[in-house]
């Protein structure tokens, strides 16, 4: 059975299948110690354009969220995100586990350019973030609350909608001025990046925050997240905090010739490519048989608003991700392609709806 | 310069501070296993009607909130919440400084009553709870989401608000459908139980609920919260959980001599009586006066829509608490009455007004 | 029955229970932001001769010591202490719980100065934690160990016994040499300021350490003890750390009118010094009529090895602690003296023994 | 350069590439929901003769050890290790983070049976264990110290030594007597079931044990641990629990389809051999050659007291790992083997040294 229920259903890019057989009886150091890491950090600043950042690679997004968050924050402070986003709603509370509130903003961001990029649903907006810290540091009693120690936002969110530069930059001035670090999810960073109506580049995003991360999982690679501290020495003892939080791979090597191979010919930026060209005849085909979307998504996750009688068809025949109630008679459902998508795989899809 | 700023600005009722100079060089043995405490908690389970609850002395709101919490919830679990509760918006974060997520509801409660018992602000509803619980475990994806372990409120609200008999009593029934506890926070139960506008008893409330408090800081002791299980041995090791929050008191009888004193002819109930009446003598000449209320609160917090030229002429001649923002012109503020206010009191805030 | 069970059994000085009385209708800002705390830190601060030293007041010690170590510790730090430390015995993992480990030193100190300071029992020494220090940054692996964060020393230690000038001084020097604060537990500081075999004044104890508390709790009031650090501003914001430990009072001035009055006419020291003076009358007694001292303590607790036989004989005479088994036929237990020990109460001990 | 400084220094055994090429494009649920992970844990159960085990597969040793502990300990209790045991000593505090206390036990098991298995280095004592719970069962003021939970043993021990089916036994039903949870940490479980010194099965470690895992990081995986629970149903809710620890693997099935490998034609224990073997050859080149043992380890890492000049010899031409100072002149160092190594490999080594 053919499934479009999400990005994470297949295994690697066959060039990082290869490495991994080229390199299994090579000797490495473990922990990250090792020079497929260093090489693969190298070709990171490289393309991010910054020499001096400080990068390491972790295994899941959860995870990465999780360590990332507890090193940026102050024991009596919280992040702010979207309602929806992924650390306030689906990560089973490990921002809570290791003792941090998510301080939630509305998810509709701004309205402003909706025509071009699509829907603004799952993001933040700077005046909204603005309004949350006047409110704060305006309160008398605020010693009482949590402090808002750090910005969280996720590009593509989980909506797969994307920030416009411009957004991006006015959530990142508003940061500034509040001296609070901006982080930026990017699980889905590729799809993002190779949208057809992004105006964001990985400069862009890297002169914009202080940290994000470089989604693997879900773009190509077996696993691994690849973080990415834009200050120079931003943290200073990563190892005993990946460590203690149990996301130290022994094998640290993996992750590093993962990403080497992501970041070598380009090929990162290819194979997400893909998987919006065919995100993007999906959408055509759902258009042209009278499927409504549920929003206009712009990256590699389709929504759709389905009528349920119809969906049950459906069962056993391919597969999709339930994502919410729509109505008593419809439902929304999500296609997610990926970076091996093909074009038969959306035909196929296309002759069963 | 007399203050309405809140209800923790005075010592202890006289009758405490007798009794404190009385037993002064009484020795008693630490950590809540003398006699005052046995004392005390029989007292209270006399008062409630339950004579296998579980009680015990904490010192303060917070801390109570956050080790009952605590012992009610498995590591994986969050609390339910209103938005406004005290333990979403004013405790510093320490439901998750223990690992748990805060999962809130919104906080206007439901539209029935409103005649009677006042305003709804600051409650939750029977109504949303099972809705967020049936979202909740209708969501296949369940497992990655905080679990809802168990459920509080408190009554008196922050907003002075209280529950009806019967919306407890809706709210206890749900939470016994699903398994979840109940636990009521009491920090001003006393001004809950003598409102002219209330029909929830104390023994009401110990049927309704898993566990509740019964506040002492706030009325009339210095400093104290007695915490009531429902159930027989409900909690197994109540004292490592305790001094693992720090919150365990070396002269434990402390807090067991004032609730004895305070479970003693009544006194509690009479003086939480004295603030409700200070405050309903206060609404009057406020509404005497032509000022407006932001809600029609049945208790000893009144919460007043002041003009802001008005409301500077008050500074350095009464305290009271900034609320929130009104409008450009006009600002929420709180006054607060206590078991020590008199009728003085409250003549001369009117003579300044 | 008359006790000698410990030095937290009976309530407080009159002089507080007197200005308690005094001031209970006085009208007082919460959370430690009202006058008699500043007054009090203003007396402390004089006292120890640092007028930038910032100086708050939490309720016990186990608290305090958990919410001053969260204080000084990264996430991924740990702090060191003799493994007879309270912290490492006997606080139910109040230091775990907030997530950070108790790295243990031998607690038998160093063999110097034996003969005039009493037994090095429950102390460590400037030599281990140096050698701890050494081995942890001399190991190629110690990134994935607990870092040494901050050092933890008592002074009385829980034996009774005292830190002379000089191994206050080269622990101080150790700690300054690897920039590592350190800590020291005055719960019980009184009785060792006033022992008559000591050469260090609270003076010293300011200059050599980072942070220490001067115990109310178990020195005169009704509890409270008062943190000084020594550093201008050290703690950034203490108050939203406070809170999230449920450690903030909310009658704060309660603890800032004890320790007002306990610095006031030298009230402090005079009433320490009451423990030591009924401490060495116990002792001598318990030396003239042929028992025998586990250990030669310098302050107001004295351990003694009691034939099991006798000790049967005084149950229900005469409280006193079980330290520790010593052999198959005897028994260390503890007689501690406080601040309102009388001769009386050491003559009827004396009569009963 | 030959490296034999660990056990985790290469890739995965051929055939668990070659069927992670077979599976690449083949689509898998998340989550660790997958048939691979459902075939890899009947295959497991079947191996340990339990029939209604509860398994499941993680990514890392100390994620699985912190994530296990944290689902058998109460939020009060602590587990009990030897002083050496990985979780106490190299996991950087992970355990703690998760809010629990390493209860320590000396690291030198009983005299009991050195001839024949080794060295007893590594390993706790049942009678140690039960003097701990003896000890702490018979404070009366044991609820002020940290609960004893959960029993923590290695086996091989981070030494390479092994318990005997008699030592297990023993420790066993001193955990059976006091209802705390026995877990193995079997990081290197197979290098300890195949070697030529046991008399333990990993049928007799399963019944020993209410949790225990089998290793595959250092045993011919890429990646990963089976995790064993031997009651049925033993953990509620795994799936959030492993989530909130950020070790919930998004492609489970890499996990589930390596171990489906490892226990298909016992290629586990296999290659497990391969590894002793090759360890007792380097044992009897090492003593030929006249170098001296640390001790007599049964496993595969074989620890040499090496002369420091001679040390300096071997870098660059070897890796080995550093271990501890032996004394001015002399270092131990360890060399490991694993499932790779080839008998080129050790005479390689042997004409180095």
């Amino acid at each position: 059975m053919i499934s479009f229920s999400s990005d994470y259903t297949k295994g690697a890019h066959p060039q990082i299948l290869k490495r991994l057989a080229e390199t299994n009886i090579e000797q490495n150091p473990g922990y990250g110690t090792d020079d497929h890491c260093k090489a693969a950090a190298e070709k990171i600043k490289e393309v991010i354009g910054i020499n001096d950042a400080q990068v390491f690679f972790l295994v899941g997004g959860t995870q990465t969220n999780q360590t990332i968050i507890d090193m940026l924050l102050k024991p009596y402070e919280g992040v702010v995100a979207a309602s929806t986003g992924h650390i306030a709603a689906h990560e089973a509370g490990a921002v809570e586990f290791s003792g941090h509130k998510v301080l939630t903003l509305d998810y509709r961001g701004e309205e402003t350019d909706t025509d071009k990029y699509g829907d603004n649903i799952g993001k933040i907006s700077a005046k909204a973030l603005t309004e949350l810290l006047e409110r704060f540091y305006g309160d008398d009693n605020h010693e009482h609350m949590v402090f808002p120690g750090a910005v969280y936002i996720s590009h593509p969110t989980e909506y797969g909608t994307l920030y416009t530069k411009k957004e991006l930059t006015d959530i990142s001035k508003v940061c500034k001025q509040y001296q609070i670090p901006l982080f930026l999810d990017g699980a889905r960073l590729g799809y993002g990046l190779m949208s057809r109506r992004t105006d964001v580049t990985i400069k862009d995003i890297a002169e914009a925050v202080d940290v994000f991360y470089i989604g693997g999982t879900k773009v190509g690679a077996l696993f691994g997240e690849a973080v990415v501290f834009t200050g120079p020495e931003a943290v200073k003892h990563p190892t005993p905090i990946i460590k203690q939080h149990g996301a130290l791979l022994a094998k640290g090597w993996l992750l590093g010739l993962q990403f080497e191979t992501l970041f070598t010919d380009n090929l990162y930026f290819d194979i997400s490519k893909n998987a919006i060209d065919m995100a993007e005849l999906l959408k055509e085909g759902l258009l042209a048989k009278g499927y409504k979307l549920f929003l206009d998504s712009p990256t590699n996750q389709q929504f759709v608003i389905m009528d349920n009688a119809k969906l049950k068809e459906l069962d056993g025949k391919v597969g999709y991700s339930f994502w919410e109630k729509y109505d008593d008679t419809h439902t929304v459902i999500r296609f997610a392609t990926d970076w091996a998508t093909t074009k038969e795989d959306v035909d196929t899809l296309m002759s069963i709806l």
